[in-house]
């Protein structure tokens, strides 16, 4: 087992009504002016949005809204909400939705108490001294933003796509209903399922010393989640398995899985790669696509690793350790499809002239490698993407 | 899955040689007077007491030394600690030892920002309103009390040892370095290991709604505690064995392996009267002679999750559930005494006259029942400890 640091301060209140509970909580936190920050209309037609305002209000806490993040957040609308969080002396940002208005809430409070542009951020140019404390009111099971120490967003004018890591990341409290869930459609609610399984098996798939306890962990959050996501197709109202889904969200993306690993995610950034050009592709379908592509191209070079998820996870029965490595990922594409989600590329509606374009985002321009067992640079990059075609 | 709130902020620092960055640590969190407590000398003969002292003073922090903290640490310890921490105008505790240093260290903590008497938190006349923070430098792996909400502690006047759980019992920062448990004896490896397993099987054993992931974490917590356990029996130095066990002390009482779950702990309550009557039985060798003892009594309430818990953590195949239920209940006695722990009350040296004043001690004088499956009044709490003889 690797030295490892694990810090997951996140308070989680999880269950049903909870999201009506916010004004209090934040009440006891001492913060009297927030920034509210949400999607489009749809926490307004669920009903979501008066909930929370009228617990804001009745805590008598002052609200500055800012709705309309988008998919994929945008750098311009980062810089544009700093900019009112400064003006109006905002003391705490509230995040209600899913990953990207999470990660939008994330890099604006960081924006808000330094005194350099996001960007500078990404770039690793500055890094932030200090943040405005973030809370959330989860309404999908994915990205894991609500106790992960990561934000990803997207510069529109380069496409490029990407994220930055720091405790300061790490929401105060984090509200998760499950019900809050129901209405996530059967495409994103697959997309989810993909991601949380994605951040478990990144820091699963990776080159350490022995770490049973954490293999074991990660195993379990699959395979629950793996049940919970076969319920879901046809039951979408199963409250213990959207319960499942949203506690496994938070425990792939917290740190837990990884611990005394490596922490590497070389699909995600594959998958930035492909959604900052392709902007229309989500997140955890993009992986769907990436991730069998990836592990067919790397497992070689730890064909028992692979081996033993195909065991546990998938209860592949074959003995010789190359044959079960390949019968894993056979059953993982089978479960992607299963759950409906695309197995290549052309789905997307795109062709190969996309590959040199995405495959330079993915590398930043050439100018950097990914590494976890086979060291990825713009070239081999390209060898994952064509088979995904 | 029952609505919970998850709240673990200890910052853990896991890996060889994390003591020396006490220093460090502390100074980044900015105390410069601290108190340190300790148990009796095994911290100066292994050379660990050296080694913090360097750090700690080499960051020029002014150290109040509270050492001689008893296996069931004493409120009369506690209380002297409390007046100690007072007068020098301690900003936060150290721990340096294992459960029970810790759990001294955290009533000390509550008491030096309280004005009652500490026991007045053990009796529920009050609720700490405020405490110092508590840091530890872990040296066992068993009461888990580095991430957990509780603290026990014993009032040898009348016998009583008793606990009480507040966030504020919550350590600040953990460092966890297996290489320190090396030198901890087999028989107290031991006691350690069905420690976290108790932590684990008693939040396992309630009566819930499902609870998919919080139910395959535990049994991986279980399934890793064992392995390691068995390795760690011929093989105390095999590093990776060490290091699963001081994790999964972490995260048997940190409420992972709970959520979504009741949270009850009536093995625990009944050893608590054991080894308040009997100072000199360690707390885990109490816990093995009493768990299967009590899951005898009571797994008729619940065949199927006792079966459960045969089959997926003893590999189990019985398919009838009450006979798997016993199966499973055997295989966990089979391995107490695989790790050489007793399975008779006899074993302690005590007759059966003493049940009378184990279950008086443990339903507090009759006033009070211990519930999971099946309430347990005095004359219950006596029938299970008299089918331990």
């Amino acid at each position: 087992m690797q030295d490892f640091i694990y810090y997951a301060p996140t308070k989680v209140y999880f269950g049903k009504g909870k999201e009506n509970e916010v004004g209090n909580i934040i009440t006891d936190l001492g913060y009297k002016t927030i920034m509210m920050q949400y999607g489009r209309d749809s926490i307004k037609k669920s009903g979501l949005y008066d909930r929370v305002m009228a617990s804001l209000t009745n805590s008598g806490i002052k609200v500055i809204e800012m709705g309309g993040v988008e998919p994929n957040p945008k750098l311009s609308f980062v810089r544009e909400a700093v900019k009112v969080a400064r003006e109006n002396n905002v003391e705490m940002i509230l995040a209600v939705g899913g990953g990207s208005v999470l990660d939008s809430s994330k890099v604006t409070a960081a924006g808000a108490k330094n005194d350099c542009d996001v960007w500078d951020f990404i770039l690793r140019k500055e890094t932030p001294q200090d943040a405005l404390p973030v809370g959330c009111i989860l309404t999908i099971s994915a990205a894991g933003s609500e106790m992960s120490s990561s934000s990803v967003i997207t510069d529109t004018e380069t496409n490029m796509k990407r994220g930055y890591n720091t405790d300061f990341n790490r929401c105060k409290f984090a509200i998760c209903n499950p019900e809050l869930t129901y209405t996530v459609s059967k495409y994103q609610t697959s997309c989810g399922i993909v991601d949380i399984m994605a951040h478990t098996m990144e820091r699963y798939f990776t080159v350490c010393e022995p770490t049973d306890l954490t293999d074991r962990i990660a195993e379990s959050v699959l395979k629950s989640v793996i049940t919970a996501g076969k319920t879901l197709l046809t039951d979408p109202f199963n409250y213990d398995a959207r319960a499942n889904m949203m506690w496994a969200s938070s425990l792939s993306h917290n740190d837990l899985t990884g611990c005394g690993r490596q922490n590497m995610l070389p699909v995600h950034q594959l998958e930035h790669g492909l959604s900052g050009e392709f902007d229309h592709i989500s997140h955890g379908a993009g992986l769907a696509v990436l991730f069998p592509a990836w592990a067919r191209y790397v497992y070689k070079a730890a064909p028992e690793r692979f081996a033993q998820f195909a065991r546990r996870v998938w209860d592949v029965a074959e003995t010789d350790d190359e044959a079960a490595a390949l019968r894993g990922i056979e059953e993982m594409e089978k479960f992607f499809e299963f759950i409906e989600m695309p197995l290549k590329l052309r789905e997307f509606g795109i062709d190969k002239n996309s590959v040199d374009k995405i495959a330079e985002l993915t590398t930043f321009g050439k100018s950097r490698t990914i590494s976890t067992y086979i060291e990825l640079d713009y070239h081999k990059v390209k060898e994952i993407l064509e088979s995904c075609f």
